[in-house]
């Protein structure tokens, strides 16, 4: 019998996440019950907001319940099929998939499971990054929440990380002024020379206010705001009247003991008039079929790049999280549970 | 000749306002030039943006130079017009009057001189409160930025202020559930009693979280804001998902010295996806013809009241701003100038 090895959160974590937070353990493959299908899990997607579902704090989810297996999104490859939509062999999201090597889905449900759509020649990896929740986050929190028109100036925190560099090359796309605020050079050179940012300000060396001044002569638009804290207060402080704040991720805080002080600059939304919006992709679930038509061609023709980096080995899942918080990677962060089919 | 009393800024105050900030000085009254009107001042409106406008920070008007007369809104009678639109003896708005007995006016510009209405029955002081842009103001951010449906629930905070008074009948009118946030008994039996909310909460007395908790048990959808800090957090708390803040007003923190945090319930805006919006009024000029047509009715039938405070003498008005800052006053605050017309 197949085993399946899975993360089930043990305790909630205090600021970083420690060893014993969560525990490997191992347990025989379930067996799909009437209409359900089994899947073999591939990549697994790593986002910060998995940091949340481990908190009990008010958020958008449940927290994942002590005990439970990891909530995590994943792609995968149908072994058994009960149901006829799907087939031995199919690519599928199976809902949310778990941090485990297999999950039983269904094709109903708030999750249900989906082919994933055929745009031939793309790696299988696209589809957890530009062409996935990550993608869509990115393409619905710019083009819904902070709305921008062509001219106007975007600026993007977390820029080089899996949702930013969408942000930024959907902007340029768009006919925008995009600046990028990232924590290293080499992360700067990459939105800018490798994906087309206009500007690119390294938030560990330089005054992001003092530089946000320079690189958005005529103030900033849009605010596809990923960070929080002290970044977003810059920010802020050179928007534009009517701006609109795109609040797709506070991640500086995500980590935090203590409670965390709102941005000094709130005042600024009242004098402004900006307009701050939270959002979370899966509220866009209804419009999936817009994203995918849109985005598939921008993947397939090159226009959005996405770069993407995985990490072997479901074992590997809880520390390499700590690479989210600690800048630690470029583009989206995966972790290969299995092999691709052959 | 005539003489003209006005309010001029000499310096800039730090935190509460303190004797010598402004000077009553008297000057001869101007004469009025080609297409202006001279305009003796009856009523100034005391609005908690006033404290703003004499402080040098970014704000949505530039502030109040050193030197000169004190920005405020104004209504009073034409006693020169060389304006074929204006009759002496009209009673006007002169765009922003100031601080002083008379002020020359213009049909042009950013702040035009505009008739009052012709509302028959109404006391003047009802179109510097409800009628005026404190009513717009409430209309405005209630309907475009809140955007309430029938059933659903509205917190409002100084809500015996001269905005939040009004924002809850409206919430009444719409078949809203409404509950306010004030500083004393008085004022919330004031406007559950009198103005017909459903509850009100003494915020200097009462847990205003589990006080909310308890008066809006289905949740908050909408937030008019007026207040911020920590009144502000515990709305925040008990918003619903997709709420929406009309953020009005920070009244909280226009004295303060030092920076001040925003709110340290900032990431629920993301968590449950609410919007925070910013207005004035000033934003919705065109739309005053709307704004007539649907208040003026209300008014002058009772369905919405508008318990105006009047103090008496130009003189006091430097002290009589600090009534709205220590919640020293119910309702709107207004100095009499001047007397009406006989």
């Amino acid at each position: 019998m197949t085993q399946n090895r899975q993360w089930r959160l043990r305790r909630r974590p205090v600021g970083d996440i420690s060893a014993g937070d969560l525990e490997l353990v191992t347990e025989p493959v379930s067996v799909p019950g009437p209409g359900e299908i089994l899947v073999r899990n591939v990549y697994l997607s790593l986002d910060p907001t998995n940091r949340i579902w481990m908190s009990d704090q008010e958020q958008y989810m449940p927290p994942v319940r002590i005990g439970d297996v990891m909530r995590g999104g994943t792609i995968g490859v149908v072994e058994v099929s009960n149901h006829p939509d799907f087939a031995v062999g199919d690519y599928v999201r199976p809902g949310i998939g778990g941090w485990q090597d297999y999950s039983i889905a269904r094709s109903d449900g708030p999750f249900p499971a989906r082919k994933l759509p055929a745009i031939a020649g793309l790696p299988l990896t696209s589809f957890m990054s530009a062409l996935g929740s990550t993608g869509a986050t990115a393409y619905f929190g710019l083009l819904k929440i902070g709305q921008p028109k062509a001219g106007e100036t975007i600026v993007v925190s977390a820029a080089a990380g899996a949702v930013g560099q969408v942000v930024g090359q959907i902007g340029k796309i768009l006919g925008c002024r995009v600046v990028g605020i990232a924590g290293s050079a080499d992360k700067c050179r990459y939105v800018v020379d490798e994906l087309g940012f206009d500007a690119c300000i390294d938030y560990r060396t330089e005054d992001v206010a003092a530089a946000l001044k320079k690189h958005c002569p005529n103030g900033i638009d849009v605010d596809f705001e990923n960070v929080g804290g002290t970044i977003m207060d810059a920010v802020i402080a050179n928007m534009n009247f009517k701006g609109r704040i795109a609040l797709c991720g506070l991640i500086s805080q995500y980590n935090a003991k203590d409670a965390v002080p709102g941005p000094y600059n709130f005042p600024l939304i009242l004098m402004k008039r900006l307009k701050v919006e939270g959002f979370i992709v899966l509220d866009f679930a209804a419009q999936t079929g817009e994203f995918i038509a849109a985005m598939g061609p921008w993947v397939a023709s090159g226009q959005v790049k996405d770069r993407v980096t995985v990490v072997e080995g479901l074992e590997n899942a809880v520390q390499s999280l700590g690479l989210l918080f600690s800048g630690g990677n470029t583009g989206k962060l995966l972790v290969r549970i299995g092999a691709e089919k052959q």
